[in-house]
C-alpha cells in the first residue's frame, strides 16, 4: 500500500490537495494513551504556511478532526485512529491548464501517464505538499510516544542554497540549541543570511533548495533489522515519502566516500558503564541496527519546482513544445516547512521500531 | 520480513558467512522463463573476490545450486525458485575474540545487543558482504527479465577516495562506455589512479570508500507510486540492503540543495513523439513515478570497516576499553565489488515495478 | 494491519459503533473509473437495519460521504478513496455496565484484556456489526468492477435455525432465482418459515443463527495462488472479518469428509470449447486456483449473542459471578443483514485477484 | 507472498514434489534458542508415509538439513533459519500424461491455465502434499516455543467417512487421551472401524475423507486482532494452506447455525480467580481475540483426489473428453497424515500471535 508505512505502528495517508479532505488512519497506537492535542496542534502549526514572506499565501487552518479511535474517556481504544483535515481556500481554476502542459520538475506528466489522464491535477493532487499535514499529525503522536521512551527527535536546517548553518556535534548534539521560529538553525546569523537568500530567489521569481539534518537522541541500542528492514532502509522509506526529497544519508554520509577507514571508523569506548563512540560518523546505525548513539540523517531538499518564471514544457494534446508560466501560490523555499515533516517521518519510522520491540 | 524485498517479484535472502549455506528464495518469476545460467554465473563472477590485489584472499566459487522452481524442461514453473551457495574456505577461528571486543564500524556490538549475544559472529554472520551473492543471483535474473522489456541497468564507480571518474550525461548515458574489468569507470586513467589509491591504503593497513552511480535506461514512464512506494523509496530500500551504503541520492541529489529552481528543473520537450527532458537532474523520477528518462541513483559506500591497524574498542565482558587489531581477510576497498551489487539491487527493485504493472 | 485486506485492491476499515465516524480507505481502484453511486447506496441499503421486525430499532441512514480519491470529473484519480459514515442515533449509556460485566458470546472480555480496559465498549466499539457498513461500501465498488469483468456475485440464506432453503445447482446456480426483499432465498415458502422462526426467537427474548451461501459466477480459470494465498485462504480471511461467522466451507465442504473420492471428484468435460465440470463439489477452486466454475462458499453465522434474557456473567472488578440482562437494540437474527456483507467480503477478495492479474 | 505466512514468526515454504529439494525459511525465531532436533524429527515422522497399509508406498526419509540460522553453539542466531529436504525416490514418468489430461479433483488444470502450461506436473509439483513436510518442520519448532509459553497443541481424527470418534470436552479437552500411533483418536474401537473404512475404500480403488479437530490449550486471553487478523482469520489462512482442506469451523461451527443464542452463548464464570466458560461453543475466540479457553478448530479433509479407478477427464490438446486412470502412489485416506499438518499449521499461526505480543 503505497500510502501506508510501518510494521506495527502503521500510518495510512489519504487525500488530495483539493479533495474534500486529507487525513490519516493510524493503527498500532498503544491502547489507553491520552494524546496531548495541544502539542499535536503546535507541532502541526510548525508545518502550516506561516504568516511570513517565505511561504505560500494559501491559508490552511489544518485543524485535525478525529473520526475514530478514542473511547469515551478520550483515550486510544485499540481501534484505528482516523482523522481528517477539511480542505479549504482552494483555487482549483489555477490548475486547469496543467492537464495539458505539465510543470517542469513536477509529477504532472508521469502521473498523467500512470493514471491515464485521470490523476487529480488540482493543487498537485495527491502529490501536493499538503499531504505532509497528516504525516505531521501522525508524527506528533509518535513524538509523544517516543518521549515516554526517552527518545527525542529534532531537525534543523543545515543548508539553504550555499549558506551553511554552524556544525553540530553528531555524538552529543545539543537539540536545545536549535532555534524555534521560522528558521530552525543553531546560528541565527546564518539563519538571517538564509532568509535573505530565500527572499532574493523569490524576488527573482525563483526558488532555492537546502539540506535538513535530523537527530534522534535516546534510541536504545539493538533496534532494527539487517538487510532490507534496517534503520536506514526504514528511515529512507519514510523520508522519501516527503515531496522534494532527493537524497538521504546517514552520519558522515557521502563524505564517507572520500575517507579512509581509519578516519571514518568510530572507536568504541566505555562511558559510565555504557558502550559509546566519542565521534558519530556512523550516525547511530551499524548493520541496520541502532548502536545507542544519536541517529543522524541528512536530507537533500530540492528547490521548489513551481516557479513563476516562464519555463519550457510541452502540450501533451498537441505534441508540441510550449512555454509555461506556473501560477498559483507556492513557497520560494520549502525547507523551513519541511523541517517538521522530516521530524515526523523520523518519528513515525522510529516509533515503529520501538513498537515492534513490544 | 527484513530479509525479503519486493511486492510482486519478491526476493528472500538467507544465510550467514560461515553457515552451511547462503541463498535466496524468489517468488514472482514469470512462469515459462528459461534463465540464461551462463549469464547468471558471469554476473555473479563480477562480485566474487577476484584474483587481484584489491580484494580479499578468501576464495569463493559461489556456484549457485538450484533447489526448486524449475519444471522438467528447465523453465520456471510458478513455484518459488530456491537456491543455495555452499559456504567453503571459512576460517571461523579468526572471529572468536570479536564476541567480546566488537570491531569499530561493524555490526558486532549492536547485533550482540539485539540478539542477546547469540548472533553469529563468524565472518560477520548475516551482516557479511557475502550475503550480496544471493542478491546478485536474484539481480542477474531480474536483469534478464528487464532486458526483455527493453530496460538496461549498469553502474560505475564515480569516485574512490578523492579521485573522480569523468562525468556522464545523465540524460543520455553511454552505458557501453563503462569499462568492464576490475574497475567499472569510463575514464581508464582515473581508474588507474583509483587503483593506486586502493593499494596505497592497503599498504597503510587502511581502506577507502567511494561512490557508485547506477543507471537504468529504458524504464517506461508511469511506473511507481506516490508517497512511500515511490521509485526512490523502493530503490533506497533495496540499496541500503547492501552493506556499507551510507547515502542514496537521485539525479542531482544533494547538489540540488544548493541550486535554484530555474537551474534545477528539467524542461519538458517533445522528441520523436516522446516527452523527454534534455537534461536529467530529476534522475528519471518525479513524485515517485518514472518519467521515462534514465533513472540515475548515486550511492555512497563507506571505507571497509575491517582494517588491520590497531583500533580502540571495548571488552563487553569486562566493561573496559581495549585495543583491537582485526584479523581476517578483507578488501581494502569494496567499491569495485559493490558495483554489481548495486546493479542487482536496482534490478530487483525495478523489475518488481515492471512485474506489478502486469 | 488487522483492519486492512487485499494485496492490490486494498480496503482499510476504521471506526467504532459510537465514534464520530466509521469508514474505509480504499487503495488500488483503477484510475478513471466513475462509480455508480446509486448502486452503492442501494447495495448498502440491503445491509442497513430495515423497517421490519427482524432487525434492530436503531436507525442508520449510513450515507457515505466521500473524503478523497476523485478528480474534478468525479472519476477515481489513483489516490486512495476515503469515505466516512457519520454515526448518529447512538445511546452510549446503554453500554456503561458492560465494562465490568462482559456479555456472554461477545468480545467485551477478551477486548478488555487485550486493550487493558481501554477498549471502546460503547455499542460494541470496533467489534460492532456496524463496521460492516464500510465493508459493504467497498464491496459495492468491487462488485461494479467485477461486473465489468463479467463476474457476478450473489449470496442467499441457505438455512436459518433448522429451516433450509431449497437446494441450488452449484455448477449452474440461477442467481436470478434468489429473491430480493428482506429474505434472500429461492423458496419463498421456506423464507416464510424462516421469518416465523426469527420472530418466535424474538418473542422468547432469544436469537437464531443460520447459513449463508455465496456464489461468484464468471471468475476466469487460473486466478489465485497455491498454499497460503489460495482463493480459499483469501475468501476465508475476508469472510471471517464479518462478525458472527463461525465457519467457512467451499463446495461440498464438510460434507466431503463423509464422501469417497469417486463420489466427490468432479469430472472434467469439454463444453463449447471450454473445460467445465458437470458437478461442482470442488466449489470452483482447486489447489487454491480458480477452475472457471462458480465459486461456492458456505458461511456459518452464529445466533446473535446479545439476547434480552438474563445470562450468567462475571463482575471483572469484584471477581464474582453476576447475572446480566443485555439492554440495547439488537437483531434477533443477523443472517438476513449479513447476506450483503458476505457478498461484499467475497467481492473485495475476488476483485483483488482480478486486480492482481493486471 | 503466497508461500509465506506470519507477521512476526514468518515461514516461507518452497519446493515441488520432484524438484531437487523442498524446504522452508523461517524468520522471527527468538535468538538464543536451541531446538530439540530429536523432537523435530519425531514430529515430522508422524507426517511421513508410514509402513502401514493406509499410506503411499513412496519412501520419504525427509530428514531436514539445516542451511543457515544457527550460531557456532547450535543456537538460533537471529538470521533466517533455512532448511531443505532432498527429494528422493521420485518416479517422474508416472506424471507425463497429466500435462494433457488433468486429474479430476486436482490442481493440474487450473495450474496449467495459471502458469501457461509451465507448471511442474511431476508429483503434483508445488501442489503436492509433500510440501507439508517443511510446514511440519516449522510447526515442530513453533510447538517447542509454544510449550515454553505453556501452550499445548494436539489434533485428533474426529471423523473418517461416516465413522465418528467419541466426543471430547471442548472446555477441558483431555489431550493425553488422544492415542498416538497411526490413528489419533480417543476411542480405539472407532479407530479400528476407521481403519477398516480406509482399507475398504482402498480395495475398491477409492478413497475417503474425514474431519480433524485441533485443540490449543493454554493460550492466554487477549491475543489476536479484530476484523481481518482475528485468530480465526489467521488459523484459516494457515489451515487452508494444507492441501485437501475444504472447510474450517471454530467451536460449535456450523452447528451454531441451527442454535438459538441462549443455547449457544457460553456463560462467563470466575474459577480460581480466572474468567472461564464452563462450556466452549465459542472455541476460545470472540471478536478475533483469544478468551483464554482452549482454541478448538475443526477441519474438513476431502477424500484423496487421486484414485486408481477410471475417471472422466479431457485432453487439453485435443479439446476432447478422455478417460483417465491415475497411476502413481497415493494414500487412500490422507486424514491420518494430515493430523500433524493441522497441528503444525495451528502452531505456526498461534506462535506468531505469541511472538507479536513480544
Amino acid at each position: 500500500m503505497s500510502n501506508l508505512i510501518g510494521n506495527r505502528f502503521r500510518v495510512l495517508i489519504y487525500g488530495q490537495s483539493h479533495a474534500p479532505s486529507i487525513g490519516a488512519v493510524i493503527e498500532g497506537l498503544p491502547a489507553g494513551f491520552t494524546p496531548d492535542w495541544d502539542a499535536v496542534r503546535a507541532f502541526m502549526a510548525r508545518r502550516a504556511p506561516g504568516g511570513n514572506a517565505m511561504s505560500t499565501a494559501r491559508k490552511e487552518a489544518d485543524l485535525p478532526e478525529i473520526l475514530s479511535g478514542l473511547n469515551e474517556r478520550g483515550e486510544t481504544c485499540g481501534a484505528p485512529l482516523a482523522m481528517r483535515i477539511v480542505n479549504g481556500d482552494t483555487r482549483s481554476q489555477d490548475y486547469a491548464k496543467l492537464r495539458d502542459v505539465p510543470r517542469p520538475g513536477h509529477a504532472d506528466y508521469p502521473a498523467s501517464v500512470k493514471f491515464g489522464g485521470a490523476n487529480d491535477i488540482r493543487g498537485g493532487g495527491q502529490f501536493s505538499g499538503r499531504l505532509t499535514a497528516p504525516l505531521c499529525f501522525a508524527g506528533a503522536l509518535a513524538l509523544q510516544l517516543l518521549e515516554r521512551e526517552g527518545v527525542r527527535i529534532r531537525a534543523r536546517i543545515a543548508q539553504i542554497e550555499n549558506i551553511f548553518d554552524a556544525p553540530m556535534d553528531y555524538a552529543r548534539p545539543d537539540l536545545d540549541a536549535i532555534l524555534s521560529g521560522d528558521l530552525a538553525v543553531v546560528d541565527s546569523e546564518a539563519g538571517s543570511r538564509m532568509r535573505d537568500a530565500v527572499l532574493a530567489a523569490k524576488s527573482d521569481c525563483d526558488s532555492v533548495g537546502g539540506v535538513i539534518e535530523g537527530f534522534a537522541v535516546g534510541m536504545p541500542a539493538g533496534l532494527g533489522d539487517p538487510m532490507f528492514d534496517g534503520v536506514e532502509n526504514r528511515l529512507a522509506r519514510a523520508i522519501f515519502g516527503v515531496p522534494a526529497v532527493r537524497g538521504v544519508e546517514f552520519g558522515a554520509g557521502f563524505a564517507a566516500s572520500a575517507m579512509r577507514g581509519s578516519a571514518h571508523n568510530d572507536a568504541w569506548r566505555m562511558e559510565d558503564g555504557r558502550v559509546v563512540t566519542p565521534t558519530n560518523r556512523h550516525g547511530g546505525v551499524l548493520g541496520g541496527i541502532t548502536t545507542g548513539m544519536p541517529i543522524v540523517v541528512r536530507v537533500s531538499i530540492k528547490p521548489t519546482a513551481s516557479i513563476a518564471r516562464e519555463q519550457e514544457s510541452v502540450s501533451l494534446s498537441r505534441g508540441e513544445n510550449e512555454l509555461l508560466a506556473v501560477r498559483g501560490r507556492h513557497d520560494p523555499c520549502i525547507v523551513p516547512r519541511a523541517v517538521p515533516c522530516i521530524e515526523a517521518a523520523m518519528a513515525v519510522a522510529l516509533y515503529d521500531l520501538i513498537a515492534e520491540r513490544g
